[in-house]
């Protein structure tokens, strides 16, 4: 919900305040709105847009060159007045014209079409247009009756381009006309918006449902679904957009996935990966596409699709430079270098088998199998663990840990094999399987449990079998290089606090002459009471305090992940010495 | 929260796909991340930014001419693997060295400073930084252990403008160290962030608190305060982040004012408006600010406040032209014409006093004054008024309505007192006050009270007192003039449904020669009961469906204001009348 303001009644005043300050470089507030710093040039039409606000970046994050030269500002979601509109025209007009243009709502169309008439009365060359891209506010046939929503941007970029390059004011209202008659737009909205100062949300969406058409102030839309993946969504807002085709349509075409506010980046790319592939599918070219905020509201959850068929001139227009606020394109004053253009295939990295035809006896080898049996255990019990690990990560955490385990254990099961196959000795192989681990898991989980194999490794070497005596000291070397890489200490919560019990249980068993298998199934033991009892610590790093008050009296999920891997290797090294009987 | 993806597993890489899809003119894939689409030039340093994702337009939206020659790309908030981190940075090197630069959390310092060894061990000269700029996350004096938050983007910014002016490794690094150094951050959350897939936020704040120093991630703030105003919050941020102020700081600054997510353009520049103002007043230069969302926590409420004091070099890094992605800057192709700038004073337009030194006859000047008294005792009602009618209106609309009619009738009273103060007739005091009415109000009802008034006057005229007959013709004019601006007409649930019946009963007591007085009373009964009865009615445009059920039950406002209009005038008449007894 909108939560940041003084007045309510004061927003769009406060909002102006600051927008003018922190882009003073471009314009300038005049009665009703603003206008662009630099005066319109003698001959060039003004165009202003504008409507009701809340929908940041329109409309006055595009006022500047090769786009609007005024703004008229409303209260949220608010017309403003034929006083303002009419305001702001004279200021932004030079001599040539102004063009006055918004999305096609009653409050605008009354307000901006007296404000025409009042600028006729002046002597000046007044006209007003309304956008009506949104397919989902009125049938074919009823395209004069449909709303303005996105598409707004395309047709105010195309018109804009169109004055920049001198069109006089009939042929400015003409191309508003063309790339209006040539833009189509569909919106889905999955939760409503609040409005500065109001406690409820102007409208909602049921929970986990979707509503197709619904207009950015929450005017009626077509149907109501449920919430659907990015892949159907995509279909979605293609075939609506595609199916509502104006006659004799290019097929190139200008893009626009316009997220709504709260919708954010991240989801509108996942999003666009299916429409472009969609697009492409139908045989479209794609000309620029702009993927990103720009016609919101406010912090409304949802995005829309638009698309512009693009004849020769719209073309022109659409990919001609702007320099605003809020949106900026075309060639910039830093070109990049003549250096050739990359492809991705240049690029791939050749991924560096490690060379693991290294010195090692039939000890060593053999050890180095016992490895792979173990790792492969592992992975198979981290795979069905990995629901589990992500409950108990997801109480203080972000639920991951146990889809990291199971990333990290399976490469190092395969890296492992490549890795024994090649005749590698134990040394190599846990050194194989720890780059595998940290390369593929990412995260912190994975980096220590790449470190911890691979210190564990060099101390075992690839000759001969170790002895207990070595295999802890291996053990203690790879705590302490966890330890070395730093961001926790026993006592944190974290993985060490089940490997530091086990490591100095291992050392007792080693100083008491114990078998080394004997020594591993109590050191687990003692590894698993010392994961559970981390359930009782507070984590000292990482985690927000409600989030650390939650955690008390779940156990932590890297000290229970290492303390179920440590038992299955137990189990596992008891079958293979059952399978030497 | 999250919405919009497809397997939660692989969302990071959907997201990649899309992003390298819309932006294929500045970037290229690698694995492990992005890199500039063209090749980084023989002898510049290369500058690989990154950490987990999540944050865009931090960190891959940075990439190319100016800014990052490649960003590393980790799941959501997770670190990329030092493999990744290793790849990126080998495709991004050129020949003159490579910095590898993340906020400071474990997991990137781990696996960023692993990388670099990896990438010296094949002769690549790396070198690692972590920024720290967040002030709530460790004191004073153990500032090596405070996170990177959105300072991440000063010094990125700065390190990568050396970079690209030619300075070799040694000197880009200690660029990043002295803009680090200079560089502090204090942020605020509202509200947590969902992960893709997630049922439940990662963390959450408690409702109508402020989580102060709240990490982006969730990590632990310094306090938790009931939720500010702007002003209140721009204090504590401009107070949090001064009071860190490093030793012999200049007096010129960069500042950023950074969205998370949800917290939307509008309230960042009324939280603008404030923040720059208490900067200047503590004596300070901001120099080419930046608000808006550079590094976001997905759909995380919040936002934070960063500064970085400026001395010539970092001045000139700060303001070197970038072109990327989703930051540009620099002048760009298109220059802003030749033609002075303006300043807000050439434009105040002067409020036009329609002249209203008319023909009118003592009949009229009377008649004028009592429609001022009608406007006088319309604006008292509705200020009373105007809980009421917003509580109405926010059952299905904005709220707003209330505001509106105040704002409106307050205007209409003093233009309508000025016209009849300067001897004009009822026709002309009407005309004004329309006039004024529709400027100050917006919105539909502003427009539409105004050509009301405005049609009405013009049928009364400035001569002599309007019979009945008179009366009930301009009424009936003001009716038309409403039907014909559109929008919307009876049984549509809006004022029209109270208007037409209060006309059709003024023309029916018209006909049967009631005295206007008695004629207006009765008319304003009708009115009344036409006005709730709107209650039965479900509005036809311009509202939601669940809205446009929820105000099935409620009357219209704007038929419940219109009739609490002609009631109080009826009421006003009659004083005046007995006032003359």
């Amino acid at each position: 919900m909108t939560m940041l303001c003084n007045d309510p009644a004061k927003f769009t005043d406060d909002m102006l305040v600051g927008f003018l300050d922190a882009n003073a470089r471009y314009v300038v507030g005049v009665p009703g709105g603003v206008v662009r710093a630099h005066k319109t040039r003698p001959g060039k039409v003004a165009v202003v847009i504008g409507g009701g606000s809340g929908h940041y970046p329109a409309f006055c994050g595009t006022v500047g060159p090769g786009f609007a030269d005024g703004a008229v500002v409303g209260n949220i979601f608010t017309s403003p007045s034929a006083e303002e509109a009419a305001s702001v025209a004279r200021a932004a007009h030079s001599d040539a014209g102004v063009l006055l243009t918004t999305g096609n709502y009653a409050g605008d169309v009354m307000n901006f079409g007296l404000a025409v008439d009042q600028l006729r009365s002046e002597g000046i060359d007044a006209h007003y247009f309304a956008v009506t891209d949104d397919v989902a506010s009125a049938p074919r046939g009823e395209e004069a009756k449909r709303r303005g929503i996105a598409g707004d941007f395309t047709v105010f970029k195309c018109a804009s381009a169109a004055a920049e390059e001198g069109l006089d004011l009939a042929g400015v209202v003409r191309v508003a006309e063309a790339a209006n008659a040539a833009t189509r737009t569909l919106g889905v909205a999955f939760d409503g918006c609040t409005l500065p100062g109001a406690d409820h949300p102007l409208f909602t969406v049921p929970k986990a449902q979707m509503g197709v058409g619904l207009g950015i102030h929450g005017e009626p839309g077509v149907a109501e679904e449920p919430m659907p993946t990015a892949a159907e969504l995509a279909a979605t807002l293609v075939d609506g957009v595609l199916g509502d085709r104006p006659d004799a349509a290019e097929r190139r075409i200008a893009v626009i996935l316009n997220g709504l506010g709260r919708t954010k980046y991240e989801e509108l790319f996942v999003l666009w990966g299916a429409v472009s592939r969609l697009l492409r599918e139908r045989g479209y070219t794609i000309v620029e596409p702009e993927v990103g905020e720009l016609v919101t509201s406010l912090d409304m959850a949802g995005c829309s699709l638009t698309v512009m068929w693009l004849d020769d001139e719209l073309e022109r227009y659409w990919t001609a430079p702007a320099d605003t606020p809020a949106y900026r394109k075309g060639a910039s004053a830093i070109a990049a270098p003549a250096g050739e253009v990359r492809s991705a295939q240049d690029l791939q990295t050749t991924s560096e088998a490690a060379d693991l035809a290294e010195q090692a006896d039939d000890d060593g080898r053999s050890g180095g199998r016992v490895v792979v049996r173990a790792l492969t255990a592992m992975a198979a019990m981290l795979a069905e663990a990995e629901e589990e690990l992500g409950r108990i990560d997801a109480v203080a955490g972000d639920g991951d840990h146990g889809r990291g385990m199971v990333k990290g254990s399976a490469a190092a099961q395969q890296a492992a094999g490549g890795a024994a196959e090649a005749g590698a000795g134990q040394g190599s192989v846990l050194a194989a399987a720890g780059k595998a681990w940290a390369a593929k898991a990412g995260g912190t989980s994975g980096v220590l449990w790449g470190a911890l194999l691979t210190a564990f490794g060099s101390r075992l070497g690839d000759t001969g079998t170790p002895d207990l005596a070595t295999v802890a000291a291996g053990l203690r070397d790879g705590y302490n290089a966890l330890i070395e890489l730093g961001g926790a200490a026993p006592g944190d919560k974290t993985m060490l606090d089940a490997l530091l019990p086990f490591v100095e249980e291992m050392e007792r068993r080693a100083a008491a002459g114990d078998s080394w298998i004997e020594a591993w199934r109590a050191a687990a033991d003692v590894a698993a009471d010392a994961a559970r009892a981390t359930a009782d610590m507070r984590p000292k790093v990482g985690r927000a305090r409600p989030l650390a008050e939650r955690s008390v009296g779940t156990p932590d999920a890297g000290a229970t992940s290492l303390a179920m891997c440590v038992r299955t290797v137990a189990d596992c090294f008891t079958s293979v010495k059952q399978g030497e009987n």
